[in-house]
């Protein structure tokens, strides 16, 4: 998606260790307009697929999904990361490993919200290791429902996620992939 | 706001101790479509405020916030919880204690995305006691921003939060105010 490759390159910032924040649009504060136009993209992609839910991780994952689910005309699911009193006990649960934060925590799905009927997409911000994807598929899995493909905004094409992911035989779209890039350099992928 | 109040009647479920749970629309499904509605409600309500950002935080305030964004045409800014590697150093912050998680934690903002420039609408999904409010007002007003309104999606009428932040002026629209509550029985203002 080429305006969204100029835009990674007019705004985003590598300060180095791999690390790419894209505060002023996607993480922090968010271009909704823009935004819209990513959810549009998405919905070009998956358009065959006859999605019944987006899944996605809070917290920065759920202004692209929920933005996007007004194309797909669809409910999201955000996946919770900590224990609330506000959650049921009743949920699946996968643990997940995050470099940003270098610890492991749990995502917690309600049963209620996904079942073996569901078609799920996945959204999110950032594909890297694909340890929130994997995570958030391992969920689909213990739901029986069906992960049909993930949407990703910016891939870290030379971290092993899209690999990963893409082997496992997933559709996995990413609108942005990032070949490598160091401070002040960002190179894409084709 | 007729439709909310229907909603919450229908698919909010009080399990006790002053607590609604509304995942089914809300706080982790996302009916995407009646968000939408809510937007185009806060939208109308602060229609002559000439809004230049929408300031919510992380994370079931993100989704509301974003639909609504798309009828002012505005940035949103989400405040970030916790400190992450990935946030800037330059940043605007206050101490938020919330009573569902029962801790005190940090919410921040950077600089680069509030000015004394702008006219601020906070929007959120709940207003209970207000502290999550109040740690945003207080980062608009480091900022040396207006803050110009408050939407909230639900009240807890029965709750401090919004007589506080009425009586210091402030023009607070919740499209649900909740009077009573027990299991069961939802009793709303009006």
């Amino acid at each position: 998606m080429q305006t969204l490759k100029e835009k990674i390159l007019q705004e985003g910032i590598v300060p180095g260790n791999n690390m790419l924040k894209v505060d002023n649009f996607l993480n922090h504060q968010l271009d909704v307009g823009f935004i819209n136009e990513i959810g549009r993209e998405f919905a070009r992609r998956f358009q065959e697929q006859q999605i019944s839910k987006i899944l996605t991780i809070e917290a920065s994952g759920i202004a692209v999904a929920a933005i996007s689910a007004q194309y797909f005309k669809v409910p999201v699911v955000f996946a919770k990361k900590t224990e609330s009193k506000n959650l049921d006990d009743d949920v699946y649960k996968s643990e997940v490993f995050s470099f940003t934060k270098d610890k492991t925590y749990s995502v917690m799905v309600s049963k209620k919200y996904l079942s073996s009927e569901d078609r799920i997409l996945i959204i999110d911000d950032f594909l890297a290791n694909g340890r929130a994807a994997l995570g958030l598929k391992d969920i689909v899995e213990q739901a029986g429902a069906q992960l049909v493909g993930i949407g990703i905004v910016i891939e870290k094409g030379f971290q092993s996620g899209g690999k990963i992911l893409r082997e496992a035989g997933i559709q996995v779209e990413s609108l942005a992939i990032i070949k490598r890039m160091s401070p002040g350099h960002i190179v894409f992928q084709d």
